[in-house]
């Protein structure tokens, strides 16, 4: 018990579950104008939006429901969760200085009558509890919206909790 | 004048005042994939965004200022408040543990052309506010959207200060 | 070297800058509802969304990319930035209060296809940024959406920190 005990507190790094699941971070995003990326008031780290870029290059464009199919853009999705990180460990030095993520608000860019934002969101959600299992579990604003910035299908934003 | 001031200081409970108005909570919304329906850090509390469902079963359906009215949409929003203090009595034990309702984020599905999401939005603002009394004046954003969660007219999530 | 820096720090006043640029405050929005324009909690400082008004008259209304210009809607979340700037204020007593900026909620009415929702925004970071200098650095979420209340083409909400 106490081997499976130890062993529960050791593989408790996000930045190791990284590794295991073979996932890479982007370079994290930048800020294009008179914002920032991050800002940190005590514990809570607030991200600016995140979009679906890689190392800057935007991967997917459209309107979920009608040029993008809803697992395409739950990887859009993904890859915001993966810039968020990025962010994070730029910010922090490390994923494992995540004491609890709090909020994730998620918009995706909706075809008229498409319902589906959560399963869209899932994307993010799901691979930020992979990584940081129970620390990873966020509240959620999931929202369809018309339009977003150079034509994403998603933008995500969070606050998360750091360690003191 | 001693009476009057302990009549005040006896009513300043949220509980009572539900009792007193015959209002009824819901079951609290539950969380549906990787996400939970709330995240305290210090003494706030974010919740989810919550749609109006009652015991899960969604009560409104369309788009406001074509297939729902005004009206309608404003007791979805008032749904959506009784949801929020479902999941405040749920973690907290008690709507009585309310400081202060800090900020409520209302996203409306609108019509084309449709410009008052905010008398939508105060089916819920009304709600907090009499049941709460002043520490339920919230801030709010007011918004407007094309389309939101399993079709419905309004979407709420909410930050709320606990007592210590 | 001496100068310069005692310089720069005497010149560490959004209100003495605001006067130097030459700006006037709007007379703070008004909660219109049972809602607040403000809400401390700590040192943080909530708003409520604002919208381009001046002294309570909407200055702008339409369709960013439709009937509205880029140019326009800056203009629009300037006047923004000028409401949120009023409130902080007339809640702390004076500008020179804000610690830092922490996050601004930027909403921009879009026509179909519109993608330059930072533009419209930078309207408003810049101008905080001019104000208040490294202390107006915020992250930032630029959304677009399809209606807003009153049909104003933007709406912006803001989080501060302020000195203890």
């Amino acid at each position: 018990m106490l081997t499976t005990r130890r062993r529960v507190l050791m593989v408790d790094s996000a930045e190791a579950t990284l590794k295991t699941l073979a996932l890479e971070l982007p370079s994290p995003p930048k800020a294009l104008a008179s914002y920032v990326p991050v800002q940190q008031v005590g514990e809570l780290l607030y991200t600016s939006g995140v979009i679906p870029s890689w190392n800057g290059d935007v991967q997917f464009r459209g309107v979920v429901g009608a040029d993008v199919s809803v697992k395409d853009a739950a990887r859009a999705a993904e890859i915001c969760a993966l810039n968020i990180m990025a962010l994070i460990r730029q910010h922090a030095g490390s994923l494992d200085r995540v004491e609890q993520f709090i909020q994730l608000s998620g918009f995706v860019r909706s075809a008229a009558g498409f319902e589906e934002q959560p399963k869209v969101l899932n994307g993010a959600s799901d691979l930020i509890y992979k990584v940081f299992g129970e620390r990873g579990r966020h509240t959620r604003q999931a929202l369809g919206t018309s339009e977003l910035p150079l034509g994403v299908p998603v933008e995500i934003s969070a606050i998360i909790r750091l360690k003191p």
